[in-house]
C-alpha cells in the first residue's frame, strides 16, 4: 500500500485530493449541500444507488408484482446476492457471506453454533467491547448453561488457553484500535478456541482478509462504512469448510435447504446461508444492495491509504490543539474514526454542527470523527480541524444552545 | 357482530359491497389495474401510505438528516410507536406491543424467556404448525437443554398438564383453522403452562382479544394482513404484568433501558420494549408504520364480518364445484384464507393467474385464496369463483404453460 503524504497546507490537501482515485465517488452520495459528514462510523449517508434501489423495490417490485416479486425480482436470493457483494471487502468467497438479522442476533447465532467445536464450553469477552456484544455473550451463556468470562480490555488472548468462544471486535467501537487478526487467530487456533469476529467498525474501511488470517466466523454491521441505510440488516461470515458443521440455534425457515418444501425437520442450507432465520426486511435489504454498488471496483488498499492519511492529518492537528486521543497513534492500528477527549465534548460537537460539521459524542467525554474516504477528502479534514481550532481558541462552544443535551445522539 | 348475508347473485354481491363501510379503503391500496389479489395471507399489497412512508424515510430523513434522524424523525422510538398501532388490533395496550426482528427470532426470545416461569422445563409444539415454529422450538430446546415435545396436530392441549411452554398459532397457516384462545389460555393457566402465540395468520383479519383471553405472550407477522411490506419486521406482545419478569436471551443494546449509556451490564427496558435486540431496519419499519395507518378507525368486527362472508361465499361455490376444503366450515373458526384441494392445484393457480387472479399454491395439492376485506369485496369473490368454475369445467388448466413449476411460489 502506497502511503499518502500528509498535507502541510490547504493547497497541499487540495492537490492530493485532486489526484486521488476515490475522489470521483463523492458524486455517488446524496449529502446535503454545505454539510461535512463525520458520522459515517455510526450511520453512513445515502447514495443515489441505495435510494434508487429502495424506490424500485417498493414502487416497482412490491407495488406491481407483489408476492411474485420473490421470484421476478429475485428477493428470494437477495440475502445471498447482497452478501456476495460484501465478501470481497473482507477477503471471503461469495457464498461465505450472507445478510440476515442484526449484529446482535448474528453474534448470538455464531457463538452458540461454535460452542460444540471447542473443548471448553465457555464464552469469553473483553470488557471494553461494544455493549451489545457483552450483553449477547451473557444472554447466550445464561440460556445455554455456559461459563461466562469477562476479561479486562486487551486481555482476551490470555483467556484463550483451554479453548472457548471469544467474541472480539476487529476494530474497537470507542478507540478505533485495530486488532491484528492474524495474531489473534493464530493464538485461538493453537489453543482450540474459536473467535467470532465483530466486523462492524472494520468492514469497508480497514483491510480485512479472513482468508489470510484464517478467521472462521464473524458478523458485521452494514449501516456504518457500507452505507446500507438506517438499521440495514447485518451480515454473517462463515468459512466454507466450517459452515457445514454448524447448527444455528435459530433455525428459521429461510435458512432451510428447501424452505418451500415445508418439512417438519430442519435441514440447513449448505453454506453461510444456513444462518438466515426469518424472512428478511426486503426494502432495507434492497437499499443495502444498492449502496454496496459504490464499492464495485474500489481498491481497498487505496481506500485504506486515504483513510489513514485523513486520520494522520486529523490527529496531527488535534495534537497541536492540545487534545488527547484514545485512538492508536500508528495508522495501521487505527480504524476509520478518531476519538478526541474533551470535558466539554458535547458542546464542542454542537458548535461544530452549527457550522455544518457533523460529528458525534460518546459519553462522558469522547468526540468521534468518522473519516470515510468515499465521500471525504483531505481538504475536508483540513477545514474541519481549522473550524475546531477556532472553536477551541475562541471558546465559542460555551454557549447555552450548545449545552442542552438531546436524549440520544 | 352483525353477519353479512351471503349473496345469491352477482347483483346481490354488488349491492352488499356498495353499502359496506370498508369499501372505501380499497382506494388506499396500490394494486395493478385488472388484478384480483388473493395472496394477502402471504404478502399484503402496497398501500399509498406505506409507499409514502418509505419514500420519506429514505429520501427525506436518511438522505437529509442522516444520523440526526434518530431524533428528528423519532426513529429511536419507531419500534414502540409502530407497535402501538398494532396493539388495538389484538386487544393489547400500546406499550404491550413492540416491533422487532422476525417471527422466528421473536418466538425464540419469548419461549426462552418464558421457560423459568413454568414448573416443567419443556417446549411443546404441534406437528402441523408452520415449519419455522417447529424448527425454532427444536433449536431452542437443543441449545438450552430443554425437553422437546412434538405432539400430533390438535393435541397440544393434552400436553399442557405439568406445565411447559407451548408455541401455538392462533390461526393455522395451512387450513386457516382458528384456535379458541380463551379455551387454550384457560387450560394453560390451570396447568401452569405458558402459551407463546403465533399471531401471524390472525392479526388484522380475525378478532383477537388478548386481554379477554388472558394471553400473556405472542409474536406475529406484519407483512400478511397488515400489509407492512416484504419481510417487514415482526411484533412481540408481552402482557405488562409479565413483561417485567422476562429476560430476553438476546439482550441487544436497543432493548436496554438506557442504550446510549453504554453500560457493561444489561438493564432491560420496562415493558415489551425489552425484546428489541439490535438496531431495527428503519426503511422497512417505516413502510410498516405507514401501512398500519389504513387500520386507523377500522371496526375489527366489521372487518371480520366481511371476511367471513367472503369465505362463506367462496366455500359455498367451491362445494358446488366439487372441491374439497381443509378449511373449517364454521365461519368463526376460520381465518382469512380458504384452502381448496386439487391434484392439479398448481396448474389451476397458473390458469387463474393468466386471467389476473393471483392465488397461491402449497405443495402437494393446496390452493389458497386469501380474502382480505380491506381491498376485496364479495363481487371480487363472485368473479373469482366464476373464473375457477370455468377453468375446471373446460379443463383449461391443462396447458403446458401452466404445468411448469417455478422453483418457489
Amino acid at each position: 500500500m502506497t502511503a499518502i503524504t500528509i498535507p502541510q497546507s490547504r493547497e497541499d490537501a487540495l492537490a492530493s485530493d485532486a489526484v486521488n482515485p476515490l475522489a470521483k465517488l463523492r458524486g455517488r452520495f446524496k449529502i446535503p449541500e454545505g454539510m461535512t459528514y463525520l458520522v459515517g462510523h455510526s450511520l453512513g449517508p445515502a447514495t443515489f444507488s441505495a435510494l434508487q434501489a429502495v424506490k424500485v423495490a417498493s414502487e416497482m417490485e412490491w407495488a406491481i408484482d407483489i408476492v411474485k416479486a420473490w421470484n421476478s425480482a429475485d428477493w428470494i436470493n437477495l440475502t445471498k446476492t447482497t452478501g456476495a457483494k460484501i465478501a470481497p471487502l473482507i477477503g471471503a468467497k461469495p457464498h461465505e457471506v450472507v445478510i440476515c438479522d442484526s449484529v446482535s442476533v448474528n453474534l448470538f447465532k455464531l457463538a452458540a453454533s461454535a460452542l460444540p467445536l471447542t473443548p471448553q464450553r465457555r464464552i469469553i469477552i473483553e470488557e471494553d467491547e461494544f455493549p451489545t456484544d457483552q450483553y449477547i455473550a451473557q444472554g447466550l451463556a445464561n440460556l445455554s448453561a455456559t461459563q461466562f468470562h469477562r476479561v479486562p480490555a486487551g486481555q482476551g488472548m490470555s483467556a484463550l488457553p483451554g479453548g472457548g468462544v471469544l467474541i472480539k471486535s476487529a476494530v474497537n467501537y470507542r478507540t478505533a484500535e485495530v486488532a491484528d487478526m492474524d495474531v489473534w487467530e493464530r493464538a485461538a487456533q493453537e489453543n482450540g478456541a474459536i473467535i467470532v469476529w465483530d466486523f462492524s467498525h472494520a468492514t469497508g474501511i480497514v483491510p480485512v482478509d479472513v482468508a489470510r488470517s484464517g478467521a472462521r466466523l464473524g458478523a458485521g454491521c452494514t449501516y456504518k462504512y457500507l452505507n446500507g441505510g438506517p438499521g440495514a440488516p447485518a451480515f454473517v461470515y462463515a468459512r466454507e469448510d466450517i459452515a457445514e458443521t454448524l447448527l444455528s440455534p435459530l433455525p428459521g425457515w429461510l435458512g432451510h435447504k428447501a424452505p418451500f418444501a415445508f418439512e417438519k425437520d430442519y435441514a440447513p442450507a449448505n453454506d453461510a446461508a444456513r444462518f438466515v432465520a426469518g424472512t428478511p426486511p426486503i426494502l432495507s435489504l434492497s437499499a443495502l444492495s444498492g449502496a454496496l454498488d459504490v464499492f464495485a471496483g474500489v481498491d481497498m488498499n487505496a481506500l485504506a491509504a486515504k483513510s489513514r492519511a485523513m486520520g494522520e492529518l486529523a490527529l496531527s492537528c488535534a495534537g497541536k490543539l492540545g487534545l488527547t486521543t484514545t485512538s492508536p497513534a500508528e495508522a495501521h492500528m487505527r480504524g476509520g474514526h478518531i476519538s478526541l477527549l474533551h470535558d466539554e465534548g458535547y458542546a464542542i460537537v454542537q458548535a461544530l454542527a452549527s457550522q455544518g460539521i457533523m460529528a458525534d459524542f460518546r459519553t462522558p467525554d469522547t468526540i468521534r470523527f468518522g473519516l470515510s474516504p468515499l465521500y471525504l477528502g483531505l481538504t475536508d479534514i483540513w477545514d474541519v480541524m481549522d473550524a475546531l481550532a477556532q472553536i477551541l481558541e475562541t471558546g465559542s462552544w460555551d454557549q447555552p444552545e450548545f449545552m442542552v443535551r438531546a436524549e440520544v445522539t
